[in-house]
């Protein structure tokens, strides 16, 4: 299957996976035979939240669930959005840790901010850990460090459990429509198929990665790439403005030429270039300062510990972290590099 | 025209101008309404040399020709080459200075490596502009800085000669092939309109970039979002590879997200992830490091003259300049980027 | 007596700390009263084992010993070295973790490579804090984030114990000789002249710095000012020598203008400038680049969490992570920067 | 005396050099045993104006005046100022050109902006050039690029005459005070010595660089070593207040440890720090924005000429460049780096 996907990345733009024909099979685990009756959701904030929703939407009619977030007015809001049916008052269940989400269900999704958050779910007091068996398949969402994401997967796999990383990309926008894009680290292709029916539901590309970790690898070098294009973009179009071009003109060569990018062709940074970038509608919505300096800070960290020279990365996290501690740029999105160029030459 | 080109930009991916009905009849100048008769090309280096030679190949029916080159083995071999049709015997002519190509001919093409030499060619003793004239058309295909290209157009317009500014992208095997890609400047339509034939038997894209000078900003423009996205996209691979990624894996999965482009796509610059890359053939042939180099100082530069920022260019600028420093490197195409950073972490 | 030291420092140029008149005096805590019976060492490693001897040979007269190291050849080999007097057989002793310690000794010094050896030492199973009271004084001399630093000096004031934090500067070197720079973090001044008494007999300079983890803050501090100061040193040096200036001519230029650095007129990068510099003897011994790469990654993490901008600052990490990833740089001294630079222009 | 100059730079921190005994019988030129009669000065700009000034001041007895400048309101308001003697109305003459300058004077200063500008005073029509001869001293105290200078030194030894370049550092305050430094390159020791009596009235100290050209050379490798140095000093300071240290207390640090330089001991970019500094008055007078944006551009394109690599020296000339494009800190001094990074982070 791995071969087959390489095989088609070539052919088709956005690769979504192939939908198994009755993905429900994937459920049962061959240690077992058994059925999942219980899905498990920890971390309903802001991305969480849509995601869980999504995924009770696509398979309530075949399994309960049980939640967790610190914060518990999330969680009595899902329950009483969500417990409507009443011949079943209990098709969702809050959990009072993540120990008792481990040992009510058997699919498992965690959606979290940052490492320390994983690792208290994980392997804190009253932790997922505590109950995991062979009996279970986890997805961790989260974006986070490489090394804790091959942690958790190792302690997993010890214990006998599923495991793979599928950090997301497509914002809350994606979260809420269900079209995010997974990228999954997974030990083996089995348990990357069992995966899949759930990513599904939440998401509209499923891309495999390679081994558990490499989700979160193959996140951080697109942000970082991201990050990059983004500022040289900026630069080059602020460039060809001051010089006297039509920045239509400008943008129009770039992209039929070899300057091109995402960030030029898709998401132009000057306003009006596009009718509906973030530029053009004053950079709000979007892919705000923060997230992209904290994925930065994670792509240049990554560099470091693997003895890998970023020069491009680091100023670009300087550049991203500068814009965010700007009460005038935190709130806009990552494209307002541009704006920051053009006004502060004033 | 300008107008309905913008238009088409959003439909084509490669822009050629069209093809008018007979371009010949551009020849015409409104204020003599004389035919050409004499073809002048001045400056018969690497690029220069095949442009000539595929310009007479186009125009040897309806024109003869004068060449100038500061290099007499030059201009002898091509009058060797070309001067073959025993019934005229002086198709082909050698100057013996610009002056006597501004004499004999009303359309020349110049094509020279650097500002000083256009400003020596154009102005200095024995120049081109001692002979010009409201029956010329004068395109400088040269990379120069814009300041240089509009002076050359004013001093040409007062004359009341037709001047365009018309840099080249596409290499040595570009022009060999008279596939060049040609950014022009020009103040007036008529004036684009009227160098477009000759542009097209040289090159396949010939693109408006707006008044004098700047087809020179579209060309930095152009080569200084290359050169950083090529760096970028170096660092992205580098970092995924020594963080455990299969490098063919990561291009595919950039290649559909939002960190693609050119570099990641088309020119990918890890061996091996591309079959016919310049990195998969030992990064030998393409753009090399001095040009990448050239490029992004005159991008700095006129960075520094208009008061822009441009950090990422600068780096680049810094990157390009470290590589074409050293032996190893400086024969090397530009996206042996990737080599100097895997194999420095030796 | 902190207002008096910040008044002296404009007269003297390197500020020791005033030796007490009674330094033992010191040792009577209020609280207790009672005097020191046995320090307590924890860590012996590179830095540990001189400091740990020359604080020894201090206070053999006046105190007993106990020590820990995970590595239990370390200790063992200290104590062979030390219990040598045949009426104390029990002079020193070897503890069996570091909660022994805290339970038998009421100051103690820790010396550890990094944050999260402090938090297992502090925090974790038979660690130090399970025996801390008010009875204790506290120096831990690791170089570590302000964050944990500041987090044990709380935990430790909670239980009443008295710390601080006291990174060093001055290398092996300085620890063998007893002359390293303490840059000292203390929330009260008296805790601060508590200390003292230890701290000189390991160092020269005893430097007050502020409050809890301040020491931290002025040790990266001065690191990144002096890492990006290097790194310029060496780009100015090397940029004047090949444009044709002698290099003792140029450093002396330099040294009585607006350019001089620390780098520049104590420890020149160009090999011959300085009788006595790394650079003369080939860059051997000295700070080394994986130890400036290191602090260097500290500052710019610490600058992102304060939202700092610190372009140089981050240029300069890359650089010495680069040359710290090339085997035939990475045990050269950090003033190497220099041969990377004009190396590499081969 | 060049070697015994250098010997006794390790001894004085300002290296004033010697008085000659009889100063003005350097102006005795062997080959013609000439007495000098008339002192040329092009250029009374805001530096030249001063210089000239204390020049006329010193030799006022022993030699008359003509000067030459593009601004004739200058030139007749220093006339007017100067030929004050009765006796001697035409102590100072009004040159129309720099031709006429050359015809009339024998030692001969110039002070230009840039280097198109020394091209034209010395190369242009009716420039000096026309009427130099083995009579003649000449010193260009212009800051322009190496290769200028050298080319001017070289066409004027063709000639015969003595040619120095001598760029200063110091700002219009040492201008007028006298207390400029020359960075002298010099062929020979003798032109050296010629020229030291006439710098000697405009400056304090007179550092010999070198051969011609090397007085350039030394002068951006200083001012790129110090624009470097100021940011990072910057940046340290600003990182150091951030994180909670007092900024006089993390000086005082500084300057006693590894971290030191000019920027932090003597000009803290930090107001309130150092009671004189450009700082502590809000950043006014000092040496503005667009003149170390300026000597940091002939700095790095010197670097990219010469092959060189200038990481640092490229990322401060762009954020030089960054500010002097601000409105609000273009006329502020360049320690105003600090304000720029501290406010932006509002």
């Amino acid at each position: 299957m791995i071969a087959s996907f390489l095989a088609r990345s070539s052919q088709s733009k956005t690769r979504v996976a192939t939908k198994l024909a009755s993905p429900i099979t994937g459920l049962r685990f061959k240690s077992t035979g058994s059925k999942v009756k219980r899905i498990g959701f920890v971390g309903l904030g802001n991305m969480g939240l849509p995601m869980a929703t999504n995924l009770f939407n696509g398979f309530k009619d075949k399994a309960d669930f049980i939640i967790y977030d610190i914060n518990q007015k999330t969680t009595s809001n899902f329950l009483k959005d969500h417990n409507t049916d009443p011949n079943n008052k209990d098709k969702v269940k809050v959990a009072k840790s993540p120990l008792e989400v481990a040992q009510e269900a058997t699919v498992i999704v965690t959606m979290l901010p940052a490492s320390q958050h994983v690792e208290g779910v994980y392997f804190g007091k009253d932790g997922l850990f505590g109950a995991l068996s062979e009996n279970h398949l986890v997805m961790d969402a989260s974006t986070i460090d490489q090394s804790m994401a091959t942690r958790v997967a190792k302690a997993l796999h010890e214990k006998g459990a599923k495991a793979i990383d599928a950090p997301v990309s497509g914002g809350t926008g994606g979260a809420q429509a269900g079209t995010l894009t997974f990228m999954v680290g997974s030990n083996t292709n089995a348990d990357f198929e069992l995966a899949k029916p759930y990513l599904e539901k939440m998401g509209k590309n499923i891309v495999y990665c390679g081994t558990n970790g490499n989700g979160q690898v193959a996140k951080i070098c697109n942000n970082m790439l991201l990050g990059i294009s983004m500022i040289a973009t900026s630069e080059t179009m602020n460039l060809g403005v001051r010089m006297g071009m039509d920045p239509k003109l400008l943008a129009g060569i770039l992209n039929t030429s070899s300057g091109r990018c995402w960030s030029s062709e898709v998401y132009n940074p000057c306003p009006g270039v596009q009718e509906n970038s973030a530029a053009t509608r004053g950079y709000t919505g979007g892919f705000g300062m923060p997230l992209m300096a904290k994925d930065l800070r994670l792509a240049v960290n990554a560099a470091v510990d693997t003895k890998t020279t970023v020069m491009l990365g680091a100023m670009a996290q300087q550049l991203y972290n500068q814009m965010a501690a700007n009460k005038d740029y935190e709130n806009l999105d990552f494209s307002a590099a541009y704006k920051w160029l053009s006004e502060n030459a004033k």
